[in-house]
Order: C-alpha cells, then sequence, then structure tokens
C-alpha cells in the first residue's frame, strides 16, 4: 500500500479510486504490486526475498549498461537502485545469496534499507531472528549505517542516505529501527502486520495526526503540493535525460541507436542469421554443446546478452570463449562492461537477480545450472513468468541421461512443474536445429521465460528436424508411410523412438511416426489443423520421455516414462536399469 | 567417496567391491550418499546446502530428545552432530536460512567443519564468494575456530574440535584451511572438484604418500587396524549405550517403551481414536481449521509429533492452543522439550530441518506455509521423497480461493509439481473427514512425505465422505442414480460440483457422479476394479481444480481448471473472474 500511495501523491497514473479498490478484484493496486499491471511498478514483489534480490539485478544492470554506454561527457546510466526490505526478506536465504554477490561485486551504487522493526508475522522477532544483521552485511562487504529512530528522525535518514551515496566501491544498507503500525493502539506487535485496524483506532490514530476523523481518503492538499512538486522536479529531470541521450546520439550514434533498440526488445535486425544449422549427416553433439554453439554465434549480434552461471559454467557450456566476466575492475579478474556473471552456487538469487536485469531494459539475461537444481530457484521462476519477463534457463544435466551423479542430480518431476506453470516455455530440444529453434522462440518472446533442458550426452541430428518445424513447438520427424502407431518425444528420446522405428518396422513388420514436441507451449498454440496433422486422431500413440509421465497424457493414449527415481551409474547402464531399452524392443 | 572410505575402513558392511563400484548401477556407493542403500548414510546429501541443514534438524532432535528422555543419572542423549561443508554450501541460501537459525536456538551441540579451500566448480572462489565467512558465522550467533593449515596440523583440528565441544551455549563452526586435491599435482585448483585424476599424477601421489603406484584400491593393514580398534571402540559404546537404556527402562518404563517405540516408526496404538468425524450437518469449515483441529485432537496421543511454521502460525494453524516453543530455556519464551519450532521465514531450511528431525529417530516433523511457498523448499522435499523420510507439510491457502493476496501467492502449478514428484503424497482434502483421512495417511506412512492443501475458506462436510472411503485417494462422494456424466474434483472444489450436480438435475436432466480424489498417488495404488467402480468406463466426465489441469487427462475426458494466473480480489470474485461459477452454470 505504501508504494501505491507514493504513486498518487506523486501523480502517477494510480487515482484515489484505484486506492479505494485496493485488493479488490481487476483493480491496478492488487495485494502484492505486479510491473505489468501498474504503472511505476518496476517489478512483482510480494514473495519474500524476492524484491531485494531484483534490486541487485537492478543494480547489477545499472553498474554494466554505464560502463557499455557512459562517454566522456556523457554519464547517460548513473542511477542509484534503493530498495526496501524488512525482517522477512532478511530472513529468506535467496536474500542472503544475493547480498554476498552485491557484496562481491562492490555495487556501490545499491541502497537497500532494512525496516527494522523487530516484528514478523509470528510476532517479534525474538521468537527465531536474533542475528546480528549489521554484522551479517559487513561479513558480505557490505557498507552499514544504523538509524536508531526511523519514527521521527528524518535527518538522520537523509544523512545516512547521503552517506551511503558516497560509498561508491561497496553496497550500502540502512539499518533503520522503526516501530510497526506507528501511531495505532498497536504499534511494534504482530497485530498491526496485515490486519485492518480496528474502528477506534483508525480514529485515535487519524486525531493524533490531526485528521479529521470522519474523513475517509483524503490528502491534505499541501501533501499533494509536496510530492507534485517532487514529481515534477523528476519530470524535469526525465526531460533533461531524454535530452542529454539525443545529445548523445549525435556525437554516439550507433550506441544511442542501440540502447534505444534495447529499451523496445526488440533484437537487432538480421541476428537469426546467426544461428546454427544441422543436417542429419552432421556428428552426434549433446545438446548443451548446441546450446553453446548457438551462444557463441550468437553473443555478437545480439550486445544485450548477459549470460552467466550458478558455477556450473564448465557443465553448463554458457560461457563463449572469449568472455570477459562481469566484476569490479579492483580483482582484476573482469570489468563493469563484462557479459558473463559469476553467480556462485546461489541459483534462487540468480534467477531473482535475472528478473532484476530484465526489468532494467537494456539486458536480456540468461543463467545456467543443471535442470534438477532450476527447482531451487522455482520461486523467482514463478516471477518471471508472473512478470512476463525474458529470462533464459540453461538447464543441462536434463535427465538420467546425467549417469553417474545419481538419482540427487536426476530430474524427474521438473519438466512437469514448469509446464505446469503458466507463461512458462520448457524447452527440451532433440538436436542441432531444434537447440536453434529453442533458442529463437527463446530470444524474441519479448513476456516469456524460458527454460531450455539440455543433455549431457550426445544426439544425433534428425532428418526432418528444421528450424521452421521445431518453433511450432511439435512436427513429425520421422515418417516411412501410414502409420500403424504415433511415438511422441522429446531430447534425447527422439533419436531412440527413430531407431525403435526401424527394428519395429523390421521384426514386427509395424509402421510408426515419430513426432517431436520440444515445447508443449509452443505446440498447443498452434492451430488444431496443425495438431492434429502431427497427432491424428485415430492412430494409437505412446509417449517416451525418460521423466515423469504427468502431462502426456494430452497427447498420448499410452505413456512411456520414470515415474520414480534414477539410479547412479553410466548412462546406458541407467537407461538399462530404468528399462529404456526394454521399451524400444532390446535395442 | 570420503564417507564411503571411512565406512570401509570402520568396518561397516561396505566392502573394497562397494568401493570399486563408486558411481556405477546398482552398487551402494552411489555418486551421492543416499540414507536407504548404504549403512552408515544417515541422510541424503548431495544437492548443496542440504547435508548441513540436515544436521541443524538432527541438532535441534537431539537437543529436543534429551530434555524429553535424560533423567538425573541418565544422560541417555547427548551426542554432538557433526557436518562437514563446502564453500558450495556457504553460498546456498538454504544453508544460511538453517544457520541463522541454529545460532537463535543456541544449538550448544551442533558442530559444523568448514572445508575451506577456495575453490568451487568455477574455479578460485574469488570469482564469486569473497565475503568473511567466519564474521558471518559470528553474527549468527555461532562459536568460530579457525584452523590455518588443515591438511598437516592435526593437533589444531583435535584442539579446535574440543573448545567446539566446550562451547555448550553456541553452535560451533570450525573454519578449516584446507588444499583441495591435496598432494595431486594439480592441488588447489578447480581441476581436481570432480574429476578422475590422470595416471602420472596418480602415480607421484602414490608414491609421495609412500604407496605403491603399481597397486590399486589397498589399504595398509596398520590403517585397517587403526580404524577397526576406532570401530569396536564405538561399537561397545553402543553397547554400554544399550546397556544404559535396559537400566533407564527398569527405573523409568514408560519413558524406554516411548523412546524405543519412536525408533521403530510405528506411533502409539489407539493413536487414531483421536481423529475427528463430521457428518454433513456440521457446519462448514475451513479445512486449514480442520487441520487444527486434527493436531489438537492427536498430539497428546503422538508424543513424537514436533511442529513449526516459517512464520505463519496464525494463518497455517499449525500450533495447538497450550503447546510450548522449542526454545533455548534462557530466552524465557520456551524450552528445549518444546514441540512447537518457530522456524522464522525460512521454507527451505525449514524442509531440510525436517528431514534431519525425521532422521534422527525420535521426531515426526510436520510444518506450515502457504502451499504456493512449499515451492522455495522444492530441494529438501525432493530429498524427502528420494530418502524416504516422513515429514508432513501443512501447506494451506491452497489455491486462489486465498483471495486478496493475489497471484503472487495463489498456487496454479505447485499440486502437479508434487504429484508429479515420485514418493510424495500430495492431499487436497475436501472436508473434515477427508482431513482426517490426509493425516492419517500421512502419519502411518513411514517411508513417504506428504503435503497437505488446505483452504483458507470454509468447506461444507460431504455425504459420502468418511475416512474409509477417503483413504482409498478417491471415491463417490455423491450419487442420485445412473450417472450421465462424472464430475472429478478435489478440495473445494468438490462442494461446488455437488451443489452444480442439483443445477444440472433441476434445469437440464443430468444425472450427475461426483468424485473426489484427495490423493492421486494413493488412488493409483488401488486396484483397477475399485478405481473402475469410482470412475467408470464409458461413462463422460469431467475434472474441476481451480489450478493447472495437467495430469487430469489421466481420469477425465475434459478438464477445468486455471492455465493462467489468478487474481487480487475477494475469493468470490476471484472465482467468478476465473469463470469457475461459469462452470457451474451460474452457480
Amino acid at each position: 500500500m505504501l508504494q501505491y500511495a507514493l504513486l498518487h501523491i506523486c501523480g502517477y497514473k494510480l487515482s484515489m479510486d484505484d486506492i479505494k479498490a485496493f485488493r479488490s478484484i481487476d483493480s491496478i493496486t492488487p495485494g502484492h504490486p505486479e510491473a505489468h499491471d501498474t504503472d511505476g511498478i518496476e517489478v512483482t514483489t510480494g514473495p519474500l526475498g524476492q524484491g531485494f534480490s531484483n534490486a541487485v539485478g537492478l543494480a547489477i544492470a545499472q553498474h554494466h549498461s554505464s560502463a557499455e554506454f557512459n562517454k566522456p561527457g556523457f554519464e547517460l546510466i548513473n542511477n542509484y537502485t534503493y530498495t526496501f526490505l524488512g525482517d522477512g526478506c532478511m530472513m529468506e536465504g535467496v536474500a542472503s545469496e544475493a547480498a554476498s554477490l552485491a557484496g562481491h561485486l562492490q555495487l556501490g551504487n545499491l541502497i537497500a534499507i532494512y525496516d527494522d522493526n523487530h516484528i514478523s508475522i509470528d510476532g517479534d522477532t525474538n521468537c527465531a531472528f536474533t542475528e546480528d544483521v549489521a554484522m551479517r552485511f559487513k561479513a558480505y562487504g557490505w557498507h552499514v549505517e544504523t538509524v536508531d529512530d526511523g519514527d521521527h528522525d528524518l535527518e538522520a535518514i537523509e544523512a545516512a542516505i547521503k552517506k551511503c551515496q558516497a560509498v561508491k566501491d561497496k553496497p550500502s544498507m540502512i539499518k533503520l529501527r522503526t516501530t510497526i503500525g506507528y501511531g495505532s493502539l498497536h504499534q511494534g506487535t504482530g497485530g498491526v502486520h496485515g490486519s485492518a485496524l480496528k474502528k477506534d483506532d483508525i480514529t485515535q490514530l487519524k486525531k493524533k495526526f490531526g485528521f479529521n476523523p470522519e474523513e475517509t481518503f483524503v490528502v491534505p492538499q499541501e501533501v499533494y503540493d509536496l510530492y507534485h512538486k517532487k514529481g515534477a522536479e523528476g519530470a524535469a529531470k526525465e526531460k533533461e535525460w531524454e535530452q542529454l541521450l539525443e545529445k548523445y546520439a549525435g556525437s554516439h550514434k550507433a550506441e544511442a541507436a542501440d540502447l534505444k533498440r534495447r529499451l523496445t526488445g526488440d533484437l537487432p535486425e538480421g541476428w537469426e542469421k546467426n544461428l546454427p544449422v544441422y543436417s542429419p549427416s552432421d556428428s552426434a553433439v549433446a545438446s548443451r554443446k548446441l546450446s553453446e554453439i548457438v551462444l557463441t554465434k550468437i553473443h555478437q549480434a545480439i550486445p544485450e546478452l548477459v549470460g552467466g552461471s550458478a558455477d556450473l559454467t564448465g557443465s553448463n557450456l554458457t560461457r563463449w570463449k572469449d568472455a570477459v566476466d562481469f566484476q569490479p575492475p579492483s580483482l582484476g579478474i573482469g570489468d563493469w562492461s563484462g557479459r558473463y556473471i559469476r553467480y556462485g552456487v546461489r541459483e534462487h538469487a540468480m534467477g531473482a537477480i535475472m528478473n532484476g536485469l530484465a526489468a532494467y531494459g537494456t539486458i536480456l539475461p540468461y543463467g545456467g545450472t543443471f535442470l534438477n537444481f532450476v527447482s531451487y530457484a522455482a520461486g523467482a521462476v514463478r516471477l518471471s513468468a508472473l512478470s512476463q519477463v525474458r529470462v533464459i534457463w540453461v538447464a543441462t544435466h536434463d535427465s538420467i541421461g546425467l549417469g553417474e551423479d545419481g538419482p540427487t542430480h536426476q530430474p524427474i518431476e521438473t519438466l512437469a512443474h514448469f509446464r505446469a506453470l503458466p507463461n512458462c516455455m520448457v524447452w527440451r530440444p532433440a538436436d542441432g536445429n531444434e537447440t536453434s529453434a529453442a533458442y529463437y522462440i527463446a530470444l524474441t518472446s519479448k513476456h516469456t521465460p524460458s527454460i531450455i533442458a539440455l543433455s549431457r550426452q550426445n544426439l544425433p541430428h534428425l532428418e526432418n528436424s528444421t528450424l521452421s518445424n521445431a518453433i511450432k513447438g511439435g512436427y513429425v520427424v520421422h515418417e516411412t508411410g501410414k502409420a500403424d502407431i504415433t511415438l511422441v518425444s522429446t531430447g534425447s528420446e527422439v533419436g531412440i523412438c527413430v531407431d525403435a522405428v526401424k527394428y519395429l518396422k523390421e521384426k514386427h513388420s509395424i509402421t510408426a511416426r515419430v513426432v517431436s514436441i520440444p515445447c508443449f507451449e509452443v505446440f498447443d498454440a498452434q492451430s488444431k489443423e496443425y495438431r492434429l496433422s502431427v497427432l491424428p486422431d485415430g492412430t494409437p500413440s505412446l509417449s517416451v520421455e525418460v521423466m515423469s509421465t504427468m502431462g502426456w497424457e494430452r497427447y498420448t493414449h499410452e505413456q512411456f516414462g520414470l515415474n520414480r527415481f534414477g539410479a547412479s551409474g553410466a548412462y546406458k547402464d541407467v537407461y538399462k536399469v530404468c528399462h529404456i531399452y526394454i521399451f524400444i524392443f532390446q535395442y
């Protein structure tokens, strides 16, 4: 509500009627702020720890973009990023991860204001949260200021902010000791966290602060005047910035055009010509390697592409060869302009930071980890989908095919999980052209995050696999005549199905069609006619995917999969023990 | 491999052949240790941060159980819990959450040994992890010791452990500065993290440490002798403890019987008589409230039940009225014997700690949060399922029915996610008797975790809902004659379907059967005959669940659900905007 109230009094498109509609249906003031619903809301938050981590992403984007675009005389990109967080955020692991990375990266323009009110939903934080937060943030490498009386001492708050602004080599945190529900009869208790105040309480509170208790939804004119003045100052600064940008465009034409283009979300013209194309005679390659080839070929054409990995670079193959790391220059191992982020083993923060990077507008982020560990970041992936940001997960080691690491690392439920998430595209390409297609759709879907599941093991290139087929999300990979049965599959199992067809023909005189559905979401969006041409009514069908069969019933009569955990061993042995080879009749 | 090697030389059931079979199929030495595969492996770890957080759970269990069972002269339960962790664990948020809680709880018997080798998979940790870990742990309230030369200085290591053992009011962490791959030509680099050493490297390493380079899989007899002696000492201590337990049984008969029973995993005889029973005339109640009633009624009968919430106690209704908090007595707000844990806003740590609590053997843990935020703990839930531990999630606010908090808090994909996870029971009870059934099966399933999804809003009690029907996972709730159509539903939508039936009959002369499937996993395990009696072949069928329809295709011809995000508003308005009322023909 604080955000909505401030947007209202500053003159954003948020009326008093919108305020009155708080938490009611079809309002632009939902219970938790959503970026695409409301002007001036920059990221979708509410789930604890996400907003703070988004801010770390916004600050990374600012540091990176300033290094890319600022020129002598043109300090085009130099904003501070401010974020508010409470005790709940402070307890969440995702925020701890993001804070540790922010400290490492020395994000001097990031200022976090910690509403230290000693109250969370269960009551006094002394029941669960007694750590020394200031000391913890100092340990992360942050500058820390403390304001003892956050309820009244505006001078101290301003002084603290100014000190933080002056610290350029560290992110800053202001520990603001406040009283929750300040002015209520129940101030300083858990009772005022989420419940509306009772009538008598509101009456005394309004009186205390000089309001007429009979009036509701009133803002004194002098308050409007003050904040509208602030709003006008902001608008003037925006205009000034736009003029600076136009001047910049005169002397730095290419950079200005690039910046303007990035802010539209469009990719540079012709970028897609860099996507690799394969034919069935090309040798088998792991799709994680195919992904690396895509990134290598397109990164020059798409300068906003900024990647990284949660400490699995050599396994995810997410770093093109001559990439520069995004690092504070003082460390001597990279630069602010670097386009490769070392996220550390922080999957959840990586997801939430990518949401912030995408929200900034100048960056198209991707991040790598094993498919199984995208689950660690489920909270952030959900917000990518809900807030409609373009974020790409390079999710390698996508099945029991990863072999020796065993069931703790082999996803079973993961694809079903994210396929069930609205506005999230889950790709599991079967070969080179499908991998190019996955990137093509992921990169051009401005308002949708994507998870690209990639194999550790080598995969052959398939006969009908083309970019134009694969971008439909599903198509016929193999057919030798009128089919008695349709085999439907994804990723590493498509090639196995193609082999099975040959066996079925030779040994059982059965003619089979093989369909690849690299992306449910995209295939489901095709015309019914097209879908029926791929999966004809009446032909018996079987799906084959070496993980949970959940969701496959929509396409096929029978499902072959793995509704149990995998095993540790050489991948062909794991396939055997999981009966994949029995499926294909002793292939 | 270190764990397996130590188990082998200490004389556990793990032979040299098992060692040779490391990471191969059907071995008891999988790539990451699994509790149920291998004697002496106490928790399933591998996914980073989980093992450390399990240890916090084991230490909580020890502190709690010692308060419950120890008597003057009988220090029956007094073990230390040791855990090893590396830089990866240190970066994961789940470990940060668990460390903060452990510090708050003053878990004096927990000793963590941090292998501070400055290397993670991406190379030198200075690329992503430069925080002051010792300072961070001090901020959490831990005692910290540092050993500078962890490669050689055994005396310093022993001294540090002894110092930590003597600190009784804080958990302890030993920061052990080591060299990864010590002795290898590539020691101290990322190259030795996960890859096998090359032949020449192994040769020089064996020579360096006095081994014959030609011999493989050899343990010198004096090493066996030393460790077998340690093993024998351990066995003697175990025997001593068993004798102490027998002596204890003489003077504390009931406590000893209780302890022995708990260790079998069986519940006390007759506990189930406390489960509440309802009839359709009872007034409508929210299933989160029904869950509270169950906990209130059974907690005395099942003393091993230890609950908690991730800072949503008043919303999850997870705390029976006179519960005592599990807290260090010095805080004055609880006791070590308390059975209610204030987890703070730390869902992921709560999940991993519950795995440790369950593994200890004397505790049956449950924990509450909103269903949507069980996803934050996906990594831990997966390990509950894989390691076959009995852990119960009280997952309230289970749908768009939560209303005002909006789409950031309304689960859509969550049930599909966990239904796709093997060995995980997902319950969504529709009323009182189904809630009792969910608890009945969850509590008696010794080797399976459960997630019980519960409503915020009131639900009527249904006519055929009985414990014996509901424990089958699916049954006919309502029928008035030969059905033209079958409506299949769960939770809060079952009552809506029953109302729809009346409307269908009156306005369209259509006879409908209503089926409730509170738990897919349990229903799928029933005989085919029973399943067909509930969902007859041939009758047209429609599923109704206000979230992702994924997975429902297995039961019904058509699916009604919500393959989009929800909305913020009064819950009946949200239902309208999501067309739930259109579904039931303007109900």
